[in-house]
């Protein structure tokens, strides 16, 4: 699966940087926006893994009305940082999750700009490239902490601009790159501590999650619990060192803004 | 000028990525970190400077007691983003900026992952490699912001969180790299449509204000009047299209602060 997948996932990210400029569409909320190469990225993996795994169902970020079941189930963002990617920032990845029995099993991430392939096996570690990842081991004083939001989830602002002054004397500093695959893919590679986002969708993190799980970090539901692949929850990623403490902060945050 | 400074800044950029684990120093201060690497850095680019320039002073980062007179100086940051560069998050660069009369006539950046040298001269436009850059023209609400602050401003984590929130609802996002230099870069490259930093000092941004002047943007102090190059100030660039929206925004932002 590795080796068919890793040659559809550079071949979609040829796909999206030919798009000299992309047309750009509005979802209809604020700053929620869809280009024809998401679409066109989407299409070409559904096609291509539909031919290479004739069972499988799929997620995927533009689509509607699917269901998760048990069956084996690729989960795909064609561009996670649309906004990111339109602008020329460069920072937009590919992610290609996969779950059966609702678990993740599979997930490879592929950042164009860099030529990084990222890829996790349920048990076999978290790589990127050739070399393998570890999460890192800083206390909360000395961590960089990614904080992601969609700006369209506008009943979240307030929360999220708490959360954002709550971590700021904290820890050492705040990221926020506008790709929750990328501030991921930096937990898991040890180049920051954590990340949360107050809603994020199973596209965002499928792939990413595994990928935390495997480096030695942890992810979960920021109000408790497991992640979850069937619909969007509160979702943390953070090394083991400072999980449960950043989790502990967030949850003060959310039960100072309730009634 | 142009010519023996790229040489000069290319080959520091080589010593940057050299060092494989440089060792951290802290200033004091929250998360005010120096590496072995900032130091030989700038060591590096004074020596040479001096070498070529001899009647050049020098205003640099990591040094104590300097004042700017009158006379041609150099204004270095060996390495903006220092924290960015030991967690190899991959996004820092060398800025060398030069002010005459107190005034910036030459600018030159360069980031080492991306290989990509921005330069300005005063009236010769702004350029990034071969390619010549110009502001962006977005509307503030399908604007990027870029907020920076420094971790060891403790008296501003509270006019940074308020700002962050303010400009959420307002804004397409916020982004949040953890240098100065390259989301004045952005600003410059139309990859963003604005910046501010309520702290900022004359290194981290005498090179990029005149990058982002030469690519038809503005820079100003965000409270009013002009960049200055002898002390820090609040510093704001923005497209010419965003920019008094953004200052009034921010100043309304610093006023309900005060008692």
């Amino acid at each position: 699966m590795e080796k068919v997948i890793t040659g559809m996932i550079r071949r979609a990210a040829r796909l999206m940087l030919e798009f000299a400029d992309p047309a750009v569409y509005s979802k209809g909320r604020h700053a929620d926006f869809v280009t024809e190469a998401d679409v066109a990225v989407q299409d070409y993996l559904i096609g291509e893994l539909s031919r290479a795994f004739p069972q499988a169902r799929f997620l995927a970020e533009e689509g509607e009305g699917q269901q998760l079941t048990d069956t084996f189930t690729f989960i795909i963002d064609p561009i996670d940082g649309t906004t990111n990617y339109f602008r020329r920032r460069r920072c937009s990845m590919i992610s290609i999750g996969a779950v059966e029995g609702k678990e993740p099993v599979f997930g490879m991430i592929y950042d164009p700009y860099r030529d990084e392939l990222y890829h996790a096996e349920r048990g076999k570690g978290a790589w990127c490239n050739a070399e393998r990842l570890h999460v890192a081991d800083m206390p909360l004083e000395k961590a960089l902490i990614g904080l992601g939001s969609g700006p369209y989830y506008e009943d979240l602002f307030d929360l999220t601009s708490r959360s954002f002054a709550a971590l700021l004397p904290k820890a050492a500093d705040i990221r926020r790159t506008g790709s929750a695959c990328m501030d991921l893919c930096d937990v898991a590679a040890g180049r920051s501590d954590g990340h949360f986002e107050w809603q994020l969708q199973p596209w965002d993190y499928c792939a990413a999650t595994l990928l935390v799980e495997e480096a030695g970090g942890r992810c979960g539901n920021i109000l408790g619990g497991l992640v979850t692949y069937d619909r969007g929850i509160p979702h943390l990623a953070a090394s083991a060192r400072i999980y449960d403490e950043l989790q502990a902060i967030l949850q003060q945050v959310w039960r100072a803004g309730q009634p």
